[in-house]
């Protein structure tokens, strides 16, 4: 064996490579032209890819367990208001896409930002005289990931830290941690006393000088939240004293479907910046056709053109959204009717409705009203169930049991609870209830003070 | 002033923070918790989005100049075949874009790296004896753009390097340095004695213990090249002595128009495992669809799944290309008939053979003859055109006195040459061609040598 063996076996390793620098007493010969070395294959993933980690899949790709085969599988867990054909998109948006395919005119490349004409009609769509927008403050992303994505890239470095809500949406942690931001979880006051609303101490006493910024998701994924406009202030006067800018995931936007009303954030700052996230996903039920965009709020200059280059060099690297969707959007937006919005509404509030009921009568289980967006949290009364350790155990066994997957909310950092998506055809979350009913009454008992209490009588 | 002013204006910034955590001793107080600190707004964009620089744009958005008025403006710098509408895509690929929108089934999310179903369709298309593949070793990306993106990330750490042609597509660098990669340029051989080979000697002695990969582009944007079967193998055989995994930017396959035949480099590989990035861009034309793929060629398991996974996990940040694209991709590939094929590489020779001949006659310009891809590199006979200091002024002044822009080769790290596309209709070639010949004519001058000679006489 030659005297290189163990950096051989480190190739491209970055351990191994100090190793050898040491070894070589800081000596930069590089290894290649050392007499005597001799490569071999050792091709290892990158550090980034190994902490790109999607918390959701890794639990629920962790519970290895068979629906029970005499009950038809029902899914509550998946975030796609598609998958069922009970809610398809407007055949506006569909002929949209047909007439910019017949036009022939959207097959080339589009500028790394959007065409100009797009970002003038979605700046047109969400301008209004508190928080006015021109095709300049819009940036086209791949979908609303990407944009969340870019934002983030464009405000914190490695090192830095995010505010990201707990519970929340997991991919605010995959991207940060990928890119090693290190993110800080500000607890969300349970309801049904707070709704949902942030702990507003809780949060500022997270801000430190390395805090780049500030997630507010808003209607809120899982939660179905939807903030006052109170509330809202409250949020931005601890942005502003702490001068931490705020990237808004706005992606439920105008999804609310009781009396509580959706105001954007950045019609209610006087002083800080935001950047607007949000797409055709949800609202429009194309999550598919991955078209989101950044909307930049910044009166006062604080971002500057700074942020605002930084965006248009980051969309550079994979040049933007699909051109025909691009071409499609003005119609989109301007045309789908008002009807197609109402009645997406109607049905979720009709489906959180049924669930909520449902659930409400379930021995040991605790559901959280929805206001907006398509989720809906039960709480677990773990006490009555003691079988289980947690809520990952309590959903595996209801897959086993009852062929009825919800989602742990330990996905969003938030145990004790699950959730279940409220765009499941009525049908479904009837059936779905009932199995989950079942599987409660099986399993649930009373909690030991309460039967010391029977005891006693 | 606070005593904490040097690190508030330093909010948020790494060099300020350095400087804060000297002098507190490395005591591990958060300065937001520092009594008196105050914080003010400062946001700055990340180093990443400092880093993400187009070299392209950098150099054609500091050329000012104003084409001139008595001219119309003829760009042949733009690597978009549809700009002028003589190159539409076929109608088999509309149509089943359209069956898709009508079916309504593609609506929702895509698993990240794509429909099973079309991942399948990509690995069907292009497996071959040589070089099979199935589903798992296709992964679907927001275009090539994002291929490239992707296997780099995967491939590289930041402080590795990655071997990359001279004259090369700007976009490796782009990305690379946006990572912290370093860029390790290795020389092409000039046309035509060598027919822009890779100087294989110089390529091998860049190799070193931080190499992550070898891009290999062929066939190549900007030369037009198209490597031999003999080429390739002798470009494995430096991988496979050095151990460095190739990153093959195929998205030019298949489109050649000479007696040359493309041939994907892994279907020459015998242990070298390559990652092959192509896309529906080119050869369907349709690019602003942002269809790409990356087909995993790892037939002696040396990427073995530790890359697989990374790739996987890194689609999750902003989850694969559009759907209606995936959708209609099956389709696309086995339905669009040959002839669409041949009409376009016709058109291209037939516009390479006119151009070539037309800036063959001009003193001063030597055109480099194409086999395949959409360009034609020109090299400028610097000694005769004495006003110009080089290629970028030479081709601002063909802008400003002629209204024809030609894209300097220095965007592709090579002096003195400048690139035209072959797409643009025949007219607008002659025409481009004849305003360049005027531009030449006015400003040739002998070489001095000559002169001296003619002197002489």
């Amino acid at each position: 064996m030659d005297s290189y063996l163990i950096q051989v076996n480190g190739h491209r390793d970055h351990a191994a490579m100090l190793d050898v620098h040491l070894k070589t007493n800081g000596n930069s010969i590089p290894l290649g032209k050392v007499k005597g070395w001799k490569p071999r294959w050792a091709v290892r993933a990158s550090e980034m890819s190994k902490k790109t980690f999607n918390p959701v899949r890794a639990i629920v790709d962790s519970m290895k367990v068979e629906p029970n085969p005499k009950k038809a599988m029902i899914s509550l867990s998946l975030g796609d208001p598609t998958v069922f054909g009970n809610l398809p998109t407007n055949d506006e948006v569909t002929w949209a896409m047909k007439e910019v395919l017949d036009s022939g005119s959207c097959n080339g490349y589009a500028p790394s930002v959007g065409y100009q004409s797009c970002r003038e009609a979605v700046a047109v769509y969400y301008t209004c005289p508190e928080a006015p927008l021109e095709a300049q403050d819009v940036i086209l992303t791949s979908g609303c990931s990407q944009a969340i994505e870019l934002a983030l890239a464009v405000l914190a470095n490695p090192g830095q830290n995010i505010l990201v809500p707990r519970p929340g949406f997991s991919l605010y942690k995959t991207l940060a941690l990928s890119m090693g931001i290190e993110v800080k979880l500000y607890n969300l006051l349970k309801y049904p006393e707070k709704a949902w609303e942030i702990d507003l101490k809780h949060l500022e006493s997270l801000v430190d000088e390395k805090t780049a910024c500030l997630i507010v998701n808003n209607p809120s994924n899982p939660c179905g939240s939807v903030f006052s406009k109170r509330h809202l202030q409250k949020i931005l006067a601890v942005a502003s004293r702490q001068c931490v800018p705020i990237l808004a995931d706005e992606i439920y936007g105008d999804m609310v479907f009781t009396d509580c009303k959706f105001k954007p954030i950045a019609t209610l700052s006087t002083d800080v910046p935001v950047l607007s996230c949000g797409g055709l996903a949800k609202r429009w039920l194309v999550p598919g056709w991955r078209m989101g965009w950044i909307l930049i709020h910044d009166r006062r200059d604080i971002f500057g053109n700074e942020i605002r280059d930084g965006l248009v060099r980051l969309s550079q690297r994979i040049l933007g959204p699909c051109t025909l969707v691009q071409g499609a959007l003005e119609r989109i937006l301007h045309r789908t009717p008002p009807e197609f919005y109402h009645n997406t509404l109607s049905i979720l509030k009709s489906n959180a409705d049924l669930c909520y009921t449902a659930l409400s009568a379930i021995p040991g289980l605790r559901p959280v009203w929805p206001d907006g967006a398509m989720y809906l949290m039960v709480e677990i009364e773990m006490e009555h169930f003691p079988e289980f350790e947690n809520d990952v155990e309590f959903t595996e066994r209801l897959i086993s049991e009852q062929s009825v997957f919800c989602l742990p909310a330990t996905c969003f950092e938030y145990p004790n609870f699950f959730c279940v998506v409220i765009t499941v055809p009525e049908e479904m979350i009837l059936e779905a209830c009932s199995h989950i009913q079942e599987f409660c009454e099986m399993h649930y008992q009373r909690a030991e003070g309460a039967q010391d209490l029977e005891c006693d009588k």
